[in-house]
């Protein structure tokens, strides 16, 4: 990818992140909308929709396709990769990325809701043995065992990825059975059911405690829908679950502005779209003010 | 109008009043949507409407029409009528509107951005020669002098209404000259070009103060496209014109919730769509957990 900073960089593309995207390029702003998928997982599991204001009752699928066709329309560039941790770089932020590093003045966090509690071990091992990337971190656990931990089919390819490279993969379904068994699992992965007790270890991971046995391992991949606001950027202040905001959706980290589920409930389109508006607009007289007050300054 | 407690009373039918229609009904709570006009003044401005997510580009008239089609589908009542306060009866609101008295349980202000601000004398002459409400307070002021001050076509129709009863109308042009002359004026109404100093008076109106002239008065009426709302409820909070409201959209007085244009910027149709849900979802929680109460206390 090209070295450039876009004006604005949202992490994620549901309903809050595409309103966001087209509403920061209705203020002429470079827009890069990056998510790990272009689709919603909780809109696909919408038969229906009858609650988004003056749209016909259509299935959560093809509302979604509208959206993103607006999103295009609207010229937002859309970057599909896995975003890891978010970086103040002082006058700009970068995003860590499995597409390469993206740089923008300004950032939305539209990740949506965090559908699974953090575990035990795991914000302490964070980097320590803990990664929420297979294809960034992956490499490092060449001929290592290693502990999925997930209930998606994006966690099951996950999974299948590393048994390519590592000489010992465990698929530990979060979810207990009742996650998507869409994508099988590669022979040599190990696929237990279990409840996850937690994750252990002193200065690195050491195994994986579950209530019927201990995994001694040398590395664990969390893989959730989305990543835990809190673990994307330092300074994120977030409140039983939802990034706090205010009237403006900017977040406690000035130039980070947060919408739709990630903000708490209800989540619902409406209020999704809403908010990605709001943080749409919001980001981009951020961007406006720094670039003036840059001038000002004749830098 | 029979007596009736309606679950949930909408003031304004904008998208913010029809999104919050709509998503009450979803949660089978009853709902009166009570405006002026259903119509959306500032909508029905927008030549194209090409932000609002998913939807293709239209005019605002088109877009409107569509909101209006869906909260007729949900089974929301419209009831149009001018409302000029609203009153907490312990238990319930009642509203004092131009098609009587209404009543509900939880009330969601949805009345759009108030355009003009306070005039000087406005709010202390309230009730004592100042009326929002030509056919309410119309019969008060025959055979007498009265001034009204606008600048909608509502407004002149109101000064047309009060020529039939009063001695003497002037009409005076809030927006000298820029707003609406669609409506004529009758013959007998005077209309008046020049900037409004204040409204003047001890313990009741006795003139209106211009630049150009003082008229002198029996009564005056104030006709905007809504009423400020911390006139039409006591206790209100309101900040620079706009309600304020926390994140689930509950305002100052419990029970009473606000959505769109008239909590503050942006004044954009995906705000108050957004902003009418949560509303709408607020009102039905708070129904449901008055009436369980209610229940709980045997009454």
């Amino acid at each position: 990818m090209d070295y450039e900073i876009y004006d604005v960089m949202i992490i994620g593309a549901g309903p809050a992140g595409m309103s966001a995207g087209v509403n920061a390029r209705v203020r002429a702003k470079s827009v890069a909308l990056v998510s790990r998928r272009f689709a919603s997982p909780s809109l696909a599991k919408a038969p229906s929709v009858h609650n988004y204001l003056g749209v016909e009752e259509m299935s959560g699928t093809e509302l979604y396709s509208r959206f993103l066709e607006h999103a295009r329309r609207a010229e937002a560039r859309l970057v599909e990769a896995d975003v890891t941790g978010i970086y103040d770089m002082g006058g700009h932020f970068s995003a860590l990325t499995s597409a390469g590093d993206i740089s923008a003045r300004a950032v939305i966090i539209a990740t949506g809701a965090v559908q699974s509690a953090s575990i035990p071990g795991e914000s302490e091992l964070l980097g320590a043995g803990v990664s929420y990337c297979a294809t960034c971190d992956g490499p490092l656990y060449r001929g290592k065992r290693v502990v999925v931990l997930g209930y998606t089919a994006e966690a099951r390819e996950e999974a299948n990825f590393l048994a390519e490279i590592c000489s010992e993969v465990t698929y530990v379904d979060l979810q207990r059975g009742k996650a998507d068994k869409g994508t099988p699992l590669a022979n040599s992965v190990r696929e237990v059911v279990g409840k996850v007790v937690g994750i252990r270890g002193e200065s690195f991971v050491t195994h994986v405690e579950l209530v019927s046995e201990e995994i001694p391992v040398d590395g664990v991949f969390v893989i959730r829908e989305s990543i835990p606001a809190e673990r994307l950027l330092d300074g994120l202040v977030v409140t039983d679950g939802a990034i706090a905001v205010d009237r403006e959706m900017a977040t406690s980290v000035s130039g980070v502005f947060a919408a739709g589920d990630c903000t708490g409930r209800p989540w619902q389109v409406a209020k999704a779209v809403g908010e990605g508006l709001v943080a749409g607009l919001s980001a981009a007289r951020y961007v406006d003010r720094a670039l003036a007050a840059a001038r000002a300054e004749g830098r």
